[in-house]
């Protein structure tokens, strides 16, 4: 384990020691009750792990993806079994968590990992069997805190002191082990002494940025404004932000970003205003067999997301909506994609990244 | 009055009638209520006309001043005075209504206008004196009918068949006296037998476009697809729509456009995706006396509109909020202005408009 507790206790395994991990819990702030109440849920089985996803109270993608590994030890680690009937009831459980939700890719990547570290210890007692699992599970968390860091340290050599950035919807400690993708350098450059405010956009529909972003960079005592997706060009052309900074779900070999929809339009705004745009993701986020952002599908989402989103009726009932839940932001509006190698820019005159080649550290 | 009643029932005059308007009642659609019921208020005393402007019952600058108007007659048609004290209690209500509500300069453009009229009547009889203000106050509501049509017709010219509009906020029927000016083209193409359908902004953070657009559009059967304000660049880039029409709160004499937050935004996206972008607004809107929109103060709001919009809390509690209420685009990134005299272009090479000289009609 690091050292340093992330900032978001988005998620950990309790008890959180070398040895002895098992029997222990996943334990998890419930997301679906922030910002107005820090719930926290202890699971203890992978049926509520299931549903703890199902129900977006543990999102994000990376987040999503430790929580079902977390998952796959809490499904045998009670079970008085040999270790071959421990590895089948393992991989019935997996075969369960993957239908907790479809798009998340490091849901079934997590599982598939765990899959193998099981037949690999299928010789081993059930004691050893289950500390194994666990093991792992811890791996996959610490990796991912590992990971942000790096994008942490190298996104924050970009923000000096009293500068301020711009972020939308949440790329946060929330979405992963903790610490984040696109507010990763915010965190770092604090821990190192430098003052950096942050405005957010709420992020409509979901309002991530307003329920999550603003509540975790609070939290953590950044200085964080609220804005509405709409008031950003206003608040770049007041000067009010330096630079942006955003997450991505897919980026394509040439830099071609999806991300939640809204962030190909603040990368038109920043353009507009010459203010640097960076995409922040780690590396299993690249798909080099997209050669470019045309075959992202872009998901469209359910009217009422927009119609009745907080409980209320706002629009007239039937009224046609269009609810693209992403957007493609092209390379060409990109300044830079940090993964936790580093900062991977453009060759001079290109409109695209070569994700495949350059990656300057 | 016009023939052909307005498409939007937002105030009216009961009874309707050229002569014998006196007694009468003013009625509105309680706006309040949109989009999910569709309540008719008859307003009898100036104090119902105060309250129903300031709890934004009736909005929209050309409706207020027409309900203010309306609400000086209600003041004085019952009282049982001569008509030098009638006029004594006209001021009076004057002084009153004009507390309701801060900035729409229309406001006090009607009760000015009513004080003028009432001076001028008071030689007339009490019956007299009375009716001649209620012909006032409907020549008022007629005036911003025909303004709003004469717009319609002017905007109408640049309206295809099948060519689909982008809008933000409310400029329509139910801001005006029922015919609107955004959207008034888009009524009088339809009129003219040319289909035309809208994508609305919802508009954080009161969502007008959601509210009030949607629903005078889907009321007069005009196509009309609820977006969220992020998703404009997307709906622009799959080519949704053809070009972008709004309203305006106050325009420069350069043609630089103060108007509800997110339009300054929307004009450089729709500029990336070189649509033409169009602001519609009657000639009571320029401000010949700013040069440009530099001297054009912006006007904050409360965050609660934006932490707790919907009904219950969607932010953190003391989450710092920047809430602009009004953004100014610079007129180079306007196509023209369509006012009820015609469509006012840039001179050819000029970045900016000449609104005291150049009347295009």
């Amino acid at each position: 384990m690091h050292n340093n507790a992330p900032p978001v206790p988005t998620i950990s395994w309790q008890p959180d020691r070398p040895s002895a991990l098992c029997p222990g819990v996943a334990r998890i702030i419930d997301q679906t009750c922030l910002p107005n109440a820090e719930v926290f849920l202890e699971l203890r089985d992978s049926q509520t792990v299931w549903q703890a996803i199902r129900q977006l109270q543990v999102r994000g993608a990376p987040a999503i993806g430790i929580a079902a590994a977390m998952g796959l030890v809490l499904a045998v680690q009670n079970l008085d079994q040999n270790s071959p009937a421990l590895l089948q009831a393992l991989h019935k459980a997996a075969d369960y968590l993957a239908t907790a939700r479809p798009t998340a890719v490091n849901l079934f990547w997590a599982l598939a990992r765990m899959r193998a570290t099981a037949q690999n210890a299928v010789s081993l007692s059930p004691p050893e069997f289950k500390e194994r699992l666990a093991q792992e599970a811890l791996a996959i968390f610490n990796e991912d805190l590992e990971m942000c860091r790096a994008i942490g340290r190298h996104g924050a050599v970009l923000l000096r002191d009293g500068c301020s950035v711009l972020t939308h919807c949440n790329a946060g400690g929330l979405a992963t082990a903790g610490y984040g993708t696109a507010l990763a350098p915010i965190y770092r450059a604090t821990e190192e002494g430098r003052s950096v405010s942050v405005y957010a956009d709420e992020t409509r529909p979901l309002l991530q940025g307003a329920r999550l972003t603003a509540w975790e960079l609070q939290r953590s005592g950044i200085d964080v404004t609220l804005i509405c997706d709409n008031m950003a060009a206003q608040v770049m052309r007041e000067k009010r932000v330096d630079l942006v900074m955003v997450g991505a779900d897919r980026i394509a070999a040439n830099g071609d970003a999806a991300n939640k929809i809204g962030t190909y339009g603040l990368a038109l705004l920043a353009h507009a205003h010459r203010l640097p745009f960076y995409v922040l993701a780690p590396t299993s986020t690249f798909d080099l067999h997209s050669a470019d952002g045309a075959a992202i599908p872009i998901e469209e989402r359910a009217a009422a997301e927009i119609t009745e989103g907080f409980g209320r009726r706002t629009a007239p009932a039937g009224v046609k909506v269009y609810a693209p839940a992403f957007d493609v932001t092209p390379a060409a509006l990109i300044e830079g994609i940090i993964c936790e190698h580093g900062i991977i820019r453009k060759a001079p005159g290109a409109t695209g990244f070569d994700l495949q080649m350059r990656h300057e550290t």
